[in-house]
Formats: C-alpha cells, structure tokens, sequence
C-alpha cells in the first residue's frame, strides 16, 4: 500500500520526502483501523490537490515566537506534513521547556488526528491536539449546522502501549451514519435530526440534512464552540464559520500542545498510576456477557497487530480507485 | 449571604481570610445561579470539615517546579482556597512564560469549576482546568460505576463577556436526576442505566445504582479515563480508583493550565475573531421558535445579571440549615 500511494503522490508532483511521509501516514491510518482517514480517503485528498485547494510545494513557517508558544503558517500545504512537522516542533519545545504549544492556522485536513497523537506519544510526550473544521452540526437549539464536529485528541505515552484519545465531537461521523444507510440498520441511538427537526437515528433522514448530533447534545455543541475559539484565536486564523464560506475544507486552523512528564523524574510512578486506572477500568464486570472495557487507543493498537498479522481490508472499488490514479 | 456564610467559617474555626474568601465563592457561584454547587452545598462543605476530610488549616505548597510546570500539595485544605491559589499561581506562570501549568494532588472539592474559569478570564488568560472525582459512572460497557464525572473548564477572556465552558462529563448530574424525580418527569434524553442494565431516561430508576450516562456515551467514558490520567500522572496523586476507596470524596487530583493571548499584541484581532464566532452562532435560525442559542458562559452571566437585579432564589430549608449552623 505504502509503495503504491508513494507512486500516486509522485505522479501528482509531491517530492520524495513528502510523497513518502504521505503514504506512511496514510498506510499506517489503515492499519490502525481507520479506513476512513486512511486509504478510502486518498481519492478525495488528490481531488484536493487537482482543485488546488493543497498546495503540494508549500512548506509550514514559523510566524512568530513567545517562549514556549509559536504560531506557524502553514501556506495550505498537505496537511499531513504541516501536521507532523508542528507536532514535531511542540515535542521539541516541550523537551526543552516541559511544556511547548504550536497554533498553526492555513493548514488542510490532518487526517488521522490521532496519528500525531501517538507521535508525540513515541517520543515520550503528552499531547492535547485539537482541529477546527468545516461546519456540520448545529449549535444547540439553532436549525443550521454552524459548529464544527472539531476533533480532539488527547495522548499520553505508556511503556505497554500509549494511550491515545482520538475523537471527534459529533456522536457518529456521516461516513458511519451512511454505513448504517447502506445496511439498512437504524443508528443505536440518536445521531442528528431529521426535517422535522427532531431528533433521530433513522440514517436516512439524518443524511438529508446533514445536521450531526453533538456528543452530550448542548455539552458536545458548547465544548466545540470553544474549540473553534481557541484554534481561530491561538492561531490568527479562520473560524468554522470562514471555513464554511469557502468552497472546499481548506485553511482550517488547529493547536499542537505537548507536555513532557519526563519532567518530574518519577516515570515508574507514572506507569504504575496509568497501570491502576487502567487495570480498574479493565476489570469491571461487563454489562452484556462477553463485553469488554478498553482504555482509550486499546483498539487501535490491536487493529494494527491483526492487521500486521492477517493484512488489512480494504475495499475493491477504493483500491481500484487508487490504482487508475496512476493510469492517466 | 456573604455575611452569613462568612460568620459560619469563623465559627467552624477557619481564619478570617480563609472564612471571607470562600464565603465569596459559594456566594458568587449562587450568583452564577449554581446554587447546586453555591448555597445548597454548603451544610456538606460542613460535614466534611467536621469529618475531618477538609483540614481548615492546611495550605496548599509547591513541591516541584520544572520551568512553567508546577506541581502542588493541597494536604487536604479546603478545596476552593487550593483552586484559588492554583489558578492564581497558573495565571503569574503564564504572564511570565506565556503559558503555565499546575498540578495540584490532595485537595478537596472546588466546589464549581467555573468560577477558577472566570478568575483567569478576569486576569486575560485563557484556562484549560479539570479534576478527578470520586467514581460515578461505568466505563464503556462495564457494570459499575469505576470513571468520574470529571469536569472540564475551558474559558477565554473577552471584553463583552468570557466565554466560560463549566461542563462535567456526565450527560446529567445526579442533584438534576433527582430534580426530575421530585417533580415525576422522565429526562428528555437518556440519563443512565437501570437495574436491567438498559440505558433509561427514568431518573427513579437511575437513582436506584447511581449509573450516570457519560456524554457522548463511549466517547464521553474514554475521556473521563485520560483525564483522570492526566490529572493523576501529573500531579503524582490519586486517582478515581483511590478516591472511590476511600469513605469520602477528598485527596482528588486537578490540573491548572493558563495561557495568555496578550503575548500575540493582537488583542483587538483576537476580540474580532470571538466575536465573528459568537455572532454565527446566535444568528442562527432556532428550532423551536423562541428558542435561543447562546455561547458557553453567557447564560452564567445573564443569572449573574437577573440576580443582581432581583435577588437570589435560595430554598428556604436550605437557608434555615445554614442558619441553624450558627445556633449550637
């Protein structure tokens, strides 16, 4: 897969290095279990690239510098490198002085959010990572999607296994909520409104309009108006309500914040302290035989593993997508 | 109520600064309209000091620093003197270093989150705050409450009013379940689980197992874990799994993050930004006619406002309990 996307981006004039870094992030998306933001998303990221919406030169620039805080531009480059490379740069202020943030504003669609989760994680940081997006939910009580679904992730790293928070704040992402659509399933619980403006999970409805439900409904919508605050405002950059005036997703702003607990010189305290929780949490008696609790990026790590072992799934049509990418 | 509150620390022994200042927090977060977390609560902040879970004497003290990351011991004092001075500490870190951190172990209750919110507002920064709790909710397809409610405070500083995010991560509080017990209405959403292990909106049938719904259900459940990680590992004190051994609520775990927005001399640019948010969000079409949307904090101020005016509504047995706390 890594071979193949890296012979894509090549044809579509990314240099090496970023050709390379590209289709790491998104091979290593896929094998995390996360299609959607892995390989079924290369189609629509070249669309991108055609429509000019991704710079395929532009490089992510330091704009300005406040002790242990920096803003960057990223000059609506991928957003994967501009991604990596702020994730990158706030490891590095947070080794040097415990704790570093990069507002970055200009950039496109990380992807993956949890992919520079768990890089942070790798090299012993603590991240608190946040994007705004375009709009695709309502704010509570109002009739139109003007909030975005905002993802945050939070990561801490972890000798058995880092713990990585990758979420974003609508209850189900559209692509899951049409994934019940296709088979004809209702959504467990409600997932947006429908044109009557009541809550629903009937998929079908919910799609018409395209208005999520927040995750905790006033709560979700209220945490992503300040998530959206704080990645316009940290950054100098556009709000979910400027994003939702352009014609694609692009120039969205996001904030990179990276502790490093290494700090404190107690890291077997650490691990025993996360171990506990963990442990606690693991050992509850599920609610419905067989079920079982996992600390926060458990899943994905054990996709991978399956993945490494069995190979990855992924769809005929997608790949055959891909592939006639590099026909013409 | 000041006055009153005030004579009542003095009585159960607290110093005079001590007695005033969180005389004027519970006062204040009446004010905000929280009487949950203002007045009512009071008679329990007494109970625990006389328990001796509460230590009026104690004083929280640094026992690290690491550039703009401290690390705190509360010893127990009084939960609302501990976050002042915590967020206090956290507000000169960041006027200093642009950003600052403190973790605070072994305190008590902060009573409402918020009102450590709007103090770093007050003082231009930004806030990111959160605690542990004692366990009330079950972890994602467990049976028994073993994760917290955990709140989360963002805040902003702004000059026609902070936006000031207060939000447990519980879908409802349990005083707010009972509220819809006592007046035999069902929740309008799910609230938690009943004795069959369904996710149910019947407030009589929650309260039986104290089972509280996290936001966002599974999404909701994972980020109580990692901040409950995140409070424990940095600090270096007791998780939810410790608080929930102990006989009562104390010795949780806090974190204290500030940054200040004034180090990008953009402040009016800053301003424009929030306020575009703002503005896009309450110019929308509401659902039910009437209905309003509103930015988070802005109903805290507009009680602040209509209670200024008119007084506080304060229930009168609550009162008369507060009173007869100055009798013996």
């Amino acid at each position: 897969m890594h071979d193949t996307l890296y012979r894509v981006f090549l044809k579509f004039k990314f240099s090496e290095e970023k050709a390379n870094l590209i289709a790491n992030i998104f091979t290593d998306n896929t094998l995390a279990g996360v299609n959607s933001h892995g390989i079924n998303r290369v189609p629509l990221f070249i669309e991108y690239v055609i429509n000019g919406s991704i710079k395929i030169d532009a490089e992510a620039e330091k704009i300005g510098s406040f002790g242990s805080i920096e803003r960057w531009d990223g000059n609506l480059g991928p957003g994967i490198v501009n991604a990596t490379k702020c994730t990158n740069r706030a490891i590095e202020l947070a080794k040097q002085n415990g704790m570093g943030l990069v507002a970055l504003k200009n950039t496109n669609h990380w992807m993956r959010g949890g992919a520079y989760g768990w890089q942070a994680a790798n090299e012993g940081c603590i991240s608190i990572l946040f994007t705004n997006t375009q709009p695709n939910m309502p704010p509570w009580g109002g009739k139109e999607s003007r909030i975005g679904n905002n993802p945050l992730i939070v990561s801490i790293p972890r000798e058995n296994g880092h713990v990585v928070l990758d979420m974003a704040l609508s209850q189900f992402a559209f692509g899951k909520i049409n994934d019940y659509k296709l088979r004809k399933e209702k959504l467990p619980i409600h997932g947006g409104w429908d044109l009557n403006d009541e809550l629903s999970n009937d998929p079908e409805k919910i799609l018409i309009k395209e208005r999520g439900l927040p995750i905790g409904y006033w709560k979700g919508s209220a945490l992503s108006i300040i998530l959206d605050m704080l990645s316009t405002l940290l950054s100098g950059g556009d709000s979910t309500y400027k994003i939702g005036m352009k014609d694609f997703e692009t120039g969205i702003s996001q904030v990179y914040l990276c502790i490093y607990p290494s700090i404190f010189h107690d890291t077997n305290l650490q691990e025993k302290l996360l171990n506990e929780i963990i442990d606690y949490t693991h050992n509850v008696e599920p609610m419905k035989e067989g079920d079982q609790t996992y600390y926060p990026g458990e899943q994905s790590m054990r996709n991978r593993v399956r993945n490494m072992i069995n190979g990855m799934s992924v769809s005929e049509v997608v790949w055959n997508n891909i592939l006639r990418l590099l026909d013409n």
